[in-house]
């Protein structure tokens, strides 16, 4: 069986991944240059959702260039939505879209001299193949098909992760510094008031106990286990840069060491 | 030097290559089953002008049973267009929307269990990389850069052959069945009336004396030399078929080989 | 209050419509030609899951000159799925995207002379708009702030066709010829045996059962109600165009008139 | 003969135009808010280098609240490049994507309450169809086919603005404050150290000189000639909205009326 390369219990260290090079064309999106800084791992969109060979070509270049964790971001063929609309793919729609992101993606890594890491979905697909068996069975095929040694990020508690596991396929189990937990492991939804921590600090305050515990807090005040190999920044927002430094500081000043997974 | 592997006058042998895979979506273009009992290449597109992830799985696992050579066909971003515009690309885009599609399409030919041997561009690509050196330089770098192994098929006597052996990639000089030539070397153009060779039995000949000689006659009638390792043969029109067929048996039954070009 | 134009239960006349101009770019689509010979209404593709200005205008032409009633066929964005699969989009997505085609389309049909007189939803669009009061309400709206003498073609005792009534639109309830009904008026779905009438004959006798009597026999041998304004014929399939043209000449056979529903 | 509605000698006012609503789905671009407050019309773009429906909706309303002349911006059919690459299209094309986006934009101009009075093509499509006989042929048929009451923004001197004329069409002479002319009254190319004017300033005295003298004073020196009926503000760059306000102030402090040109 597989195992995760972490312990919950004692971990010292966590991975923080962002997605990045989600411009477009004329079209700039989020904080690269300044997430790029902070995050172990970076998701490279790859032109499905956003991104475009362009825009991949200088991604997977600085990506390389910063030493980080180069993974792919591959998501529904929807820019007009952003891949945040779910459509109703069938399981072989999303072998077929996540392999063909993969190939593309990692073209730009290896001509930059790097290695494709691991894998991350983006958007309505993350959650969908999150929580839909067969979706997640397609997904996690097409990773391990393109590289067995490629690891999966996705949200923890997931199916994707279980069915990973299956597989043979290595995950890491993603949590959110900046939203709250519902008591089922599920994050509160975002049309909910209490939906996203406010602050940085209290983000701050709840990824280190997801690391030093193992378990979070919920929104009504339950604690459960909650498993954390990856930390997800958002680079879009007004305050995404600053967040993401605050969270990348108070960490080191924990003591916590900022790494990626390691590679089965 | 690289040296391709024919010499033009006492080749016994010669590759017939053809579009595949053209199909998008709901919409079925071309006769990819029939031109596949002929050939001894295909040329998968690869999402661009045309395909998609679905036509490419299908295109790559049916070629793969055929066992012919699997090339990737990278085109213009114009779908609309079906790739066949020429559009004021910059040698950086040529080099990006190359890696891309070669990168997405080789993900499903390894996953075939196959393996990419050639890269043929599409359409407008063709011609302008064909012709302007800057374009040239880029896309060969795309496929020298993706696998120095690759073999370039493109229009003999083309700029992009010559900039093939100036960066050590093999080249495949592609001469036409159906087409007429001018004493430059160049296609005599569609809006001339004796563009087109009408019937099968012509293009057959003038493949034969190709081949043989290493010399084609011109629509004027001048004898001039052209060195031809694939025949291109087309996937469209009404008799795309019997055309492929005839050109197959014919060659077979003057005593060619058919086969690709060697791999360096 | 906007009624019908028709009685269902003595009425001697009906209307048939076809999809038309769902061809894109260097693909065809369907048998255009030979449907519009036997349809009185054609809902023409307007470049989102099909057709682009190429194909409009000459479907718009043809339309025009075929004396048929034009209507626009909307969609969802999605050109890869051809509009056929659900996509969580928002009413004022649905509102968009529909004002947006109907004004693209109907550029074409007034410079060709004709008059936009319908719109009906299409593929999974018709489905949700059908299904979903929100999506329903926003259809409607942007079919009337258009142009409020517009018919709403959607499917007999659909969610769209009762908003319709409600915003003052004149509706016309569609019906399939070679489907079966369950016995709450949906369409038996697919993935069952008998989802499909197999003989032009079996559809032909349906049809005229509905036109007749305002009822249909369901496929457990219920007799339910069902409003039949306009039938459906499909453009794609192996025996489309014969299908249709038997139907067409049974109905006048049996001395219905067909004509599309007057406007308001 | 149709003239202009200005005679540049003497003339106290001039129209200000920017382009407007080229975001495209979760993307953002340019400055509309601002711009919107200096200018006295906008052209909106409709979808194919930029802008989607929803865009297009919310630059309708905005237009219409803020009373600006509103004009239809359509591109060619290539996002990715923002329309600014030039593609082979046919006259036949032109038309077409010309037809198609006026229409989708206009059903939102008349569902804001507003009226369509201009078009101005984008990008590769302003040049090319500026430029050559052919294109602007069609171009122009397409805006009078549409609307034969539609004023032309194109660029002063322009094939573009004779064809109008030949066909009857009213057109509007556009000029740029920030942009250096030659002596054949074409703009410095942008690879010139002199193309652009760096101060608002300079932008200001040129602009004003052209209203007053309907001439311009060219990069190497000489007075050429050259109507203005329209000036055209860019919306992005760092300092487009500062450029834009120090425009519109300036003009007005000059005792220059701001407003669109009249309607035929």
């Amino acid at each position: 069986m597989i195992r995760n390369d972490v312990s919950p219990t004692d971990r010292r260290f966590i991975d923080l991944n962002c997605d990045f090079g989600e411009s477009f064309g004329a079209y700039t999106f989020g904080q690269d240059r300044e997430l790029l800084a902070c995050v172990t791992s970076v998701n490279i969109a790859c032109g499905f959702h956003a991104g475009d060979p362009h825009t991949i070509r200088e991604a997977a270049d600085r990506s390389v260039q910063a030493g980080v964790a180069i993974g792919a971001h591959p998501g529904l063929p929807d820019r007009l939505g952003f891949g945040r609309r779910e459509m109703a793919v069938s399981p072989q729609e999303v072998y077929d879209y996540t392999l063909y992101q993969i190939g593309a993606l990692d073209a730009f890594v290896r001509a930059a001299g790097g290695t494709l890491r691991h894998v991350k979905p983006h958007g309505a697909l993350y959650h969908m193949a999150g929580r839909e068996p067969e979706l997640a069975e397609a997904f996690v095929r097409a990773v391990r098909v393109y590289d067995p040694a490629l690891i999966l990020y996705a949200q923890s508690g997931s199916v994707l992760l279980s069915e990973a596991e299956r597989q043979g396929v290595r995950g890491a189990a993603e949590v959110f510094a900046d939203r709250t937990y519902r008591t089922d492991g599920s994050l509160t939804p975002r049309t909910q008031p209490n939906a996203v921590l406010q602050s940085a600090e209290e983000a701050l305050a709840q990824t280190l106990d997801i690391i030093a515990s193992g378990h979070v807090t919920t929104s009504d005040g339950t604690r459960i286990a909650l498993q954390g190999d990856t930390v997800c920044l958002h680079g879009d927002g007004l305050h995404a840069a600053l967040f993401a430094a605050r969270l990348h500081q108070g960490l080191i000043a924990a003591g916590i060491a900022l790494r990626p997974p390691h590679r089965p």
